[in-house]
């Protein structure tokens, strides 16, 4: 008899097997210099084009063998030649993977991109997406993940639902021009950097639209885009259980939308997010959820952060798949409360990573990939390259 | 040219005439006893049974001829013949309105209700709800107001996943016998009594529940449950979108579901609530939309303070519907951020209880209903006569 | 060279020797029925007076040995002869530890009690803890412990100035009746049961009333009476820092006051908390820091609920004493933002049940001791033998 | 008899003489842009220089009469003759305010400014605040106003308490260096920039500094800077009954740290926070409290939201000095809940705007003075004057 005061979770290798399988985007934005609107602290060797932020990223994937792909962000990453990108990638070991809009930062968006009253800037927030389009055919990407920075900031600046109509608009000219292998991933946020109203503020209003698009369109969850107090896991199971759950932007928040590394803050709440996905077996590649990172590293080391982002979600995890499902389904079904409470907190409090480093050494990894990328001397040898030219950042 | 610093917005008898028109439901457990979970204080010469009850809120439609509903909850409000208590609620000038159930006060619900894992417990819950849509046949009600206080306490107490399901299988299975003039109203709840998971947490599971039922499952919007910061209005503009508003519970809050007066912690949130269904026209009978009260007076006497609480909604309403909508849509489109803020706030700021007052005295109603009631000697006169019995709480 | 990915912190025995000298204070009110305004579920074999409360409460200390004493609250734990009462406690083998006097459940106090406006009223809440203060007497409690419930829930209801004058004046009059080896343990809380102001509403609040008071006022903390995103264990470095950390009052929570098992929400919180105690010492029996749980059953076993939120805590504190004060510190001087953060993480990912059940074992303590507790028949034994009478509540 | 359902309250010129007196200080920052991290969006005619700031901000005096000083920002308002910038805001009819520092764009500072491991660095924190005071003694200016960023992002980064030690060592070196005349307005923020703890991050913790300091160091309370759901007139009530409120930072939210208009997000809110001042006179000039702007224009025309930001206090000020107070406090001490709070209702939601022209009329000041300042031409001759050069941001 166990009642998850004492380790009574096996952690055998295949258990974590499924750890192995998984795979982590990384957005190519986190190796550039990030900050609040108070400042940008900058970091010596920093990337200084899409090249070195591919580069980067590349490390992430050597030492964790989890990071097979990177998210590019249109314009910041725009090339001559994406073909040549992809294949410069592929050299490296890893695959381009979901292209993000911008509809942020452009002058005529101050009051709106795909949700303005004006019709001819909406326009060209439509077709900003055909072009992101066009790179996804010239990458190979099949993601086309929108983040709508839209909203207002007073009370009777503009209509809600005037906007809603305007948006899915917008929308549905876009989901007309995908592939048929082509998705849509719609993210929503609770608030910023507008700061009455979003257009997309909740989960709920990105289902809608993209129950309005059709199939190709699926939801993104970003654990940092909710209100105080919400369950996101539960948020979690019920997209799943609709089957519009896209993609996640993993970080993790004290506050707001904070962009930290995730599991840093609350890595209870990333397990019990990683529980439900794997309750639904949409840890597996052939779920359809891409699981990418989207933060920022504003005083920490970027490849590093990253890196040890990557583990997080991966002990976490491994974790998740301790548990056994129908044990724990039994309790459940016999009102057993705290048994099956503890059967959750048994696995979250075993210790997974002596057995995840064995893994990785199987695997020709190293077991310690944050020692072996420091050991590695990449970062003092692209400090001392990266001379002359511009920092990429946010804004370039 | 005006700026919004001046009263501009004329407050004439015909911009106000809609107000007029108006009626907003009150709940018959709103003078009945109800407290925190450390006390309820209870007040003389409150009503021991539901005759008493709909006396009282007889009371509040009779100083404010706006509150020509009251909502009944079972069992507390369940009699003999509910016929004969229609019948005494129109000799005093009102009608039943929305049957509330209850699933939150058997011992058999402790773990769940139309959620619980065990079918029998679900079974029960169902049946209760068919014993309610008796009583609307009863009654002449047309709406069954749901609200689902299951959820869990603990992580991985229970299924999330397998909780939705089952929801929706007693939903259905309620849904079957209405009739066909009747409707359900589906509540959500934030956090309370359950406090890891509710299982209809959000306005995007209400909908999607009702959206799975069919036309005659509608969205209740209860005004304090939510979390920090969320934008009510925003929520009432989409469900209003989606054609699945059904019902408001009004009341207003601090930090939770505090269930205090409507219109007194955040009298502008209102007004911006109000304004977004003036918008579109949803304010007139003809909507659909159900507006009622749900607060716990717990420390403010109870028929004043329900008095109070329509007064601030008519108020409210009467500021939204001076409001300039084309001039409104004109500084929208223009862009001008400031210019049609101002518009919005020349109308909450503009103080329109004169002329309300003025409305009420041409339909022979008392220019101050708190006033007039309190005149009344009512209330002495319930405290000389209640003597004996037991005074009605949220437990009877 | 670590990382903080892979286990580095040896979990040797004497590292957590501490956690052996540990104890954490339980409440008599922990085994009786408990709830929300909506329903208090009863469970089986509940105790119906304060004798059978310490019985219960005996059973946490006994197969945790961490638990060697019982707060009292008055007047439900009111007896004839709280001499006898001791003494009782003492042959199960706890004491009695802080008095809790009850300011929420009196009449009179509907509107307030050391704050009221009426001073006679005033006077009454005070002469209850004079009454309080004889029971610390007869039992040798040195803990007097003050939740002030009183607030208000409309603004304009009173004048917030007034009530902290009143309190300050009622606070004095109480110290000044104290013993010199006596304390006012003086609580805080955000919210509920008042809507608009509490009047203790944080620990800046509370601080202010005990400078005033004098070094025998100490600041109570309890992990669910703080806004959403409170930095908790900033306030318990604070309040450290000042010396005038009081008391813990320990439960977890997912959005407002919960009262759930402490550690089940947010481990990594607990364990956070737990690292400030640590780096002051503030763990160990001279600190004078109470650490006492403060939870609400409501529908799990309340004994196994008890066991599980002890052991909780010393898990928690056992991480905490796995870091390396010394190695931290100059991590944290080098700026070595995420080599810090890791040492850390390091201490709370490691598991250290199977050294605290090694720690049990050597004390003559069982292992599992929610198992223990669990195959030891205790609560069939009550179930069997607790027939009539009234289950104790937070009424009685 | 009056229930506060209709207006009650006579808005005589008497009652809003104080208004006429009141003077609330503006920042030079709000005319130069600003934005959110994800883009700062500029406007045509933004200042380029502290000279341009000034003339902008003299304008809101003008049309106001209320806007009497002008807040600077070093480095960003930097000159070579501070002594004849104060000269020119005089010769337009305003004066050099507060002396605001900057403790987060120095690179030094990303992990710290008077917080910091480093001694040195802390060290040119505190030589920059010796520069801030010569600019004092410059400028006549008396407050040295410091807002610390100051904080980590991650548990474990940086000790809590070591950082609150060397705060208070580095405070009282400038503390030191004050003038007999001079004061520090010390603010605390909740969170942003740094997203685990932030140094000062609650009014207890910044009123501790100040105790520490001395009786020339006061506590700024910015609306924007607290949890959610926070009281803020009873902060308001409780640094005024410490003595210690030395000034505001108006502006308003609705999330986090907003900073929009103040009084567009919850008018009824600044109502209250004007009415505790008023309470206790401190809208008095003798009462030290400085009541600033600090706001954000990131998508509104700037100096027209400063002049209906200052006509919002004024507005909300006006409302407040029409509670009759000693009738307020007379049915509070009667434990008239409603009643209480219905004279509190009943002065908020007076139409004040007419009169309060009236008084600006009588003091030879426009009526309407953002229609007035939008026809006097002056943007669109700033716009045609201002070409070349470096718009003034955040940044510089």
């Amino acid at each position: 008899m166990t009642s998850g005061i004492l380790p009574s979770t096996p952690v055998t290798p295949d258990a974590l097997s499924d750890v192995a399988a998984f795979g982590i985007e990384v957005p190519s934005w986190a190796y550039g210099n990030s900050g609040t609107r108070f400042k940008v602290f900058t970091q010596p060797g920093g990337p200084r084009d899409p090249w070195e932020k591919i580069a980067d990223a590349a490390q992430v994937h050597r030492y964790t063998g989890a990071a097979p792909r990177v998210s590019l962000h249109i314009p910041w990453d725009r090339v001559e030649d994406f073909g040549r990108l992809g294949a410069y990638a592929e050299d490296l070991g890893v695959r381009i993977g979901a292209i993000n809009s911008n509809l942020f930062q452009d002058d005529d968006y101050m009051l709106g991109s795909l949700t303005h009253a004006n019709p001819a800037i909406r326009q060209k927030a439509v077709a900003h997406h055909l072009e992101c389009i066009e790179i996804m055919r010239a990458t190979g990407s099949k993601d086309l993940k929108i983040w709508l920075p839209d909203g207002t900031n007073y009370a009777g600046q503009d209509s809600i639902r005037a906007r809603q109509d305007r948006l899915a608009e917008s929308l549905a000219a876009i989901y007309a021009e995908l592939d048929p292998d082509h998705r849509i991933l719609l993210e929503y946020k609770f608030f910023e950097p507008a700061f009455y109203t979003m257009d997309i503020p909740d989960w709920g209003t990105s289902l809608l639209h993209c129950l309005a698009l059709g199939p190709q369109a699926q939801v993104v969850l970003d654990t940092g885009h909710h209100a105080p107090g919400t369950n996101i896991e539960f948020i979690v199971a019920q997209l799943l259980r609709q089957g519009r759950l896209g993609a996640f932007d993993f970080n993790s928040r004290f506050y707001a939308d904070d962009d930290l590394i995730v599991g840093s803050a609350d890595p209870f709440q990333l397990f019990r997010i990683l529980f439900e996905i794997v309750s639904e077996g949409a840890h597996r590649a052939d779920s359809g959820v891409n699981f990418m990172l989207d933060q920022c590293h504003n005083i920490e080391p970027k490849i590093q952060g990253q890196i040890r982002s990557v583990l997080n979600v991966l002990e976490a995890l491994g974790k998740a798949l301790l548990v056994d499902q129908r044990a724990l389904t039994e309790a459940q079904e016999a009102g057993d409360v705290l048994g099956a409470h503890e059967m959750l907190m048994d696995a979250f409090a075993t210790d997974v990573r002596t057995a995840l480093a064995d893994q990785r050494e199987e695997r020709a990894l190293p077991r310690d990939p944050v020692a072996a990328f420091k050991a590695s001397g990449y970062l003092d040898r692209v400090v001392a390259e990266r001379v002359g030219g511009q920092q990429a950042g946010w804004g370039a």
